[in-house]
């Protein structure tokens, strides 16, 4: 059987140099806004509208939609959540649309919009993607959410991971020298995960900000086998 | 004393996100413009005139200039050279201006023009490199030309040896991931580096090519003490 080709591209900026339209795209945002997604529906959301830009949301709140908004890992003043995933409760969740516009990860999220498929990805639901992208019988494409268009070391980190486990599938192949890259940086984060992750860039800001509790637990393996997808513009569970 | 700031730039596309105008960048494309400039200044050329598309090659051409030019790392037919670093033999190229142009390397050098300073860079003259960077006394900014934008393992491991020795010489610093990253790359590589840098893209397309007879020399380290610097548009040895 051929093998489908893997890519990871390490920025959304890059991210028109991979663009296919038969492809399942995975958007990875590892801190926060990716992980935060996968815990919303895990608490049951019921469906999430990425935006882009700041108006975009406050359009929305003066609809009476619940919005989730951050800038440089600060809450904006008119949102009802940040960007962490301990905000995400099922309490104040369930059964909710919520708006969500984030520095990184939304953005990217719509970029990939004209890709075959659109899913959220991360530590939390790693398994459970790894099995869907088998099935779903398509190229991948990886798309790291990066830090405003700059590598970002635990997403790469994490398409590395997740690059590992379709490669050893034996379903996929790959020339591309990132996933090659980013497999090699899992191999050397993998023995201790945590402690690798402690030199990234963004747990740096997430410090200053006082913000870095939800480090531990975004890196956190199998929490749950909830795959976020983007259908019509919206994510909803698949 | 205050460290100065040591960053990696993955690809010309990420470049205006890393560009400051006080810093000196160095240009890395090790297979094979870097090395190849690098190995052309060892032999004695006097200047090399980088330029980016075919069109401006041809016009210097008509002019009476000697030309190497590579695309895809094909020569192309009007040129007098390709872009194998054993082209360029003290008998071809001592006292000559040569314009130069290829697929990557060239157009990284021109983009990186406004910053305080531009050098080539490459195993091939590590060493010399290192004391210049730290005699300049400014933030250094590694840019890896890539292949098409797009991330190039070749490049960034050998960015990722520049950062290690730079960070070791107490003289810099940085927060930036992909220095990081790079510098970890090269970690994994440094045991047995032609072996690591067998699985590049870069050495499949010069295979295709039968080109693939310089990766070994582009990839010794101190052949030379020679630092082509960018000046007036022009490269000549600092």
């Amino acid at each position: 059987m051929k093998k489908h080709i893997l890519e990871v591209c390490f920025s959304p900026i890059m991210f028109p140099l991979y663009e296919k339209p038969d492809a399942v795209v995975v958007v990875v945002d590892i801190l926060r806004a990716t992980s935060s997604i996968i815990t919303a529906f895990q608490n049951g959301v019921e469906r999430l509208i990425p935006v882009r830009t700041i108006d975009e949301a406050k359009n929305y709140k003066d609809k009476g939609f619940l919005i989730a908004a951050e800038r440089d890992g600060k809450v904006l003043d008119f949102a009802d959540f940040g960007n962490s995933p301990d905000n995400f409760t099922p309490e104040k969740v369930k059964g909710h649309t919520i708006v969500y516009s984030t520095t990184n990860g939304t953005q990217a999220i719509q970029q990939a919009g004209h890709c075959a498929q659109v899913v959220i990805g991360g530590f939390l639901n790693i398994s459970a993607l790894e099995k869907h992208l088998i099935n779903m019988d398509r190229d991948v494409i990886i798309l790291c959410a990066a830090w405003k268009d700059r590598f970002s070391l635990e997403d790469s980190v994490f398409a590395g991971f997740l690059a590992d486990r379709l490669l050893e599938s034996g379903k996929f192949e790959t020339i591309c020298d990132s996933a090659k890259a980013a497999r090699d940086l899992w191999i050397m984060a993998r023995p201790d995960l945590l402690n690798y992750i402690d030199k990234v860039a963004q747990r740096t800001r997430l410090r200053e900000l006082g913000l870095d509790n939800a480090i531990e637990y975004c890196h956190s393996i199998d929490i749950t086998d909830v795959i976020p997808v983007l259908e019509n513009g919206s994510l909803r569970k698949i």
